[in-house]
């Protein structure tokens, strides 16, 4: 006999086994019926697209990409994530749509894996784009939509904390001369590297004043109090408007009713070139990781030809299933229905009539009914033996 | 401004869009209900697997899956089917679970499009698996479980045929010792060219007993009479077990109420390797191609190194898709709740209602309410338009 097939899976792509699957199966169809709700209409795009068209225009860094080579040399990439496809759409197929565009995704996306073996190559995103609508309410449904969505999970403790990418960009172009040194400080921020940010801070040559309100940035975390020291330390340029957005965006999430689980976090940065706006993320208690990303990024549809606004987000789904409590299966009822030949007929027509009743039937032909082994048969509500035999 | 990016995708792939999509997660949702009612728990595995575990085991034609280079160098292929990972996973993960194992999945698979731009490179498939039970009653409960689907599915006008590999390898063996000419004879059938079968067999040179043995082949497609034409061309050997095989399997299928909807064919051939004993294959009215196929696959598991007997199906929903009636959606209400930014509060928070009462809604803000423009907005049951504007 030939040596038996190795089990090896490409480093990161995994099984998923049914007791992780129909939890999240569960998850996907609470937020598919919340999403639904606000008019998002479900699409999909191909797991394969060319490096050239979505993985170039794609928020994911290249070399975080799952790229690949087909058989005439083209380089091919695993769909990175979602929006960049969704861009692609709503410039080609769907150009005579009018604006805005609503629409939702449930797929798995790609991400290259280079020596870590904990990571997911793989993993399921359920996300929305909301495209043509410029208004500070777009983003306002984008978040409150998201904060639905994490309560229809079942998510016991979280916060989105908000941010608007012309609040950092602004504070640091007024007071930065030096471009390379506003990315240092930039990246920090993106890193959620505060001391990194003081200590380069220290070594700037700028007045004390411009050195306090670039510290002062640190602290502006929190609740709504926070819009009106951010309105106090900005000014009227382009970090002030950032503020004003803020604070019209803060009033449209208290008619949702959804601000008790948001944040105002303005050196919030999440993607160092991405986003042009408003932009937030979300996070659940003893979870290292945020559950979901999403902002305005109003740059990305015009490089497909059909220029417009568009704001959303996308939950990670893996992430979802570790903050959210196990499914209590309000399963039916589970039967095992053990039978001996002579039976056959009236065994396999009583499960179907089980079955029509809602019930799970598992059926099984044995040569003779042992009582003791089917008793201990795990997994079963019930279980059901027929047969002719004398005992 | 650079070149907008273009629209390509790799040959055969291609976006769903809503209404499609809706129709495809209806069907599914219907298929995973039957399903799970016969104890059968859904998994997942990787869209990428390497070609020397997973490609090389797979009953799909090594030059027909989608094959691609890694950074590594290997080679990968995009998951051909899902019977080959379920063995893996089977002979791994599981490979203390005891037999028998009831598994099924709702996922894409993939096929390399060479020139044909008309066929889909990534499809969706519903299957399921059933791993340990040699008993013809597996078989039966595979292909009864098969008409349930179809049925649930809505399909209006469908067969399925039911044939044994054992049966023409039988009577060929016993006819024609050449070993390429009989596979010339299973390629036709194949095939389905009955003139090319005629043709050939016009060549060989045999007993006109034996010609006319191989020529009554062709004519074993039908109901249940046919078990006994098949009885008697058969004799006692392989192609004679193959028949107590069917006769036995249409009893079963008899009590699960479902041979209405078969059909026996003992010259079915679905695939020329892979399958190991009774193979059945799903017609629809008014389509060319089959819309599920299946059959036992014993030999597939110890290849795996866990020497397990095993029956399964996959149906094609793109091709269920095709033979479905649309989806009455019964929608619920669809509302666009128009409001100018002086009500911005008391809209945002109505809309919320409206969703918490079912509805869906979708919120716009607009400068001015134009009551002409939004009397002519498609798609809404309903326009609620709130202002404190003067008219």
């Amino acid at each position: 006999m030939a040596k038996p097939l190795g089990f090896e899976k490409p480093l990161g792509m995994r099984d998923i086994l049914p007791e992780s699957l129909a939890k999240q199966r569960h998850l996907e169809r609470e937020l598919r019926q919340c999403i639904e709700r606000w008019g998002y209409d479900e699409i999909s795009t191909p797991s394969l697209e060319y490096f050239d068209t979505v993985g170039a225009a794609s928020a994911t860094l290249t070399d975080r990409m799952f790229r690949l080579l087909d058989k005439q040399g083209h380089t091919v990439v695993l769909r990175p994530d979602m929006t960049t496809p969704i861009a692609r759409v709503v410039s080609s197929l769907y150009k005579d749509v009018p604006l805005p565009i609503r629409l939702y995704y449930q797929v798995n996306v790609f991400r290259a894996q280079e020596k870590e073996a904990g990571r997911n190559a793989e993993f399921s995103q359920t996300g929305i784009e909301l495209i043509g609508d410029a208004s500070v309410d777009a983003d306002a449904e984008a978040i409150a939509l998201a904060v639905v969505c994490l309560r229809a999970a079942g998510v016991e403790t979280f916060r989105i904390a908000i941010g608007h990418v012309d609040f950092v960009d602004g504070l640091l172009e007024e007071e930065i001369e030096d471009e390379p040194i506003r990315n240092q400080f930039r990246q920090f921020l993106y890193e959620r590297d505060f001391v990194g940010f003081r200590q380069l801070l220290a070594t700037v040559d700028i007045s004390t004043e411009a050195n306090s309100r670039l510290e002062a940035l640190l602290r502006l975390q929190g609740g709504k109090g926070k819009i009106e020291v951010a309105r106090k330390l900005a000014g009227n340029g382009k970090a002030g408007r950032a503020v004003e957005t803020i604070a019209s965006l803060w009033e449209s999430l208290e008619a949702y009713g959804v601000t008790e689980d948001l944040l105002i976090d303005f050196n919030l940065i999440i993607n160092l070139n991405y986003y042009t706006g408003v932009v937030f993320e979300g996070y659940a208690a003893d979870l290292g990781s945020p559950l979901l990303g999403g902002g305005r990024y109003d740059q990305l549809l015009s490089q497909f030809g059909r220029a417009a606004s568009a704001t959303g987000f996308a939950i990670k789904m893996d992430r979802l299933l570790q903050v959210t409590p196990s499914v209590k299966r309000q399963a039916p009822a589970r039967v095992l229905l053990v039978y001996t030949e002579d039976c056959r007929g009236t065994a396999l027509a009583e499960a179907q009539l089980l079955r029509k009743d809602g019930l799970v039937v598992v059926t099984r032909l044995v040569s003779k009914i042992d009582e003791k082994q089917v008793g201990q048969e795990a997994g079963f509500t019930k279980v059901i033996c027929m047969t002719q035999q004398e005992e």
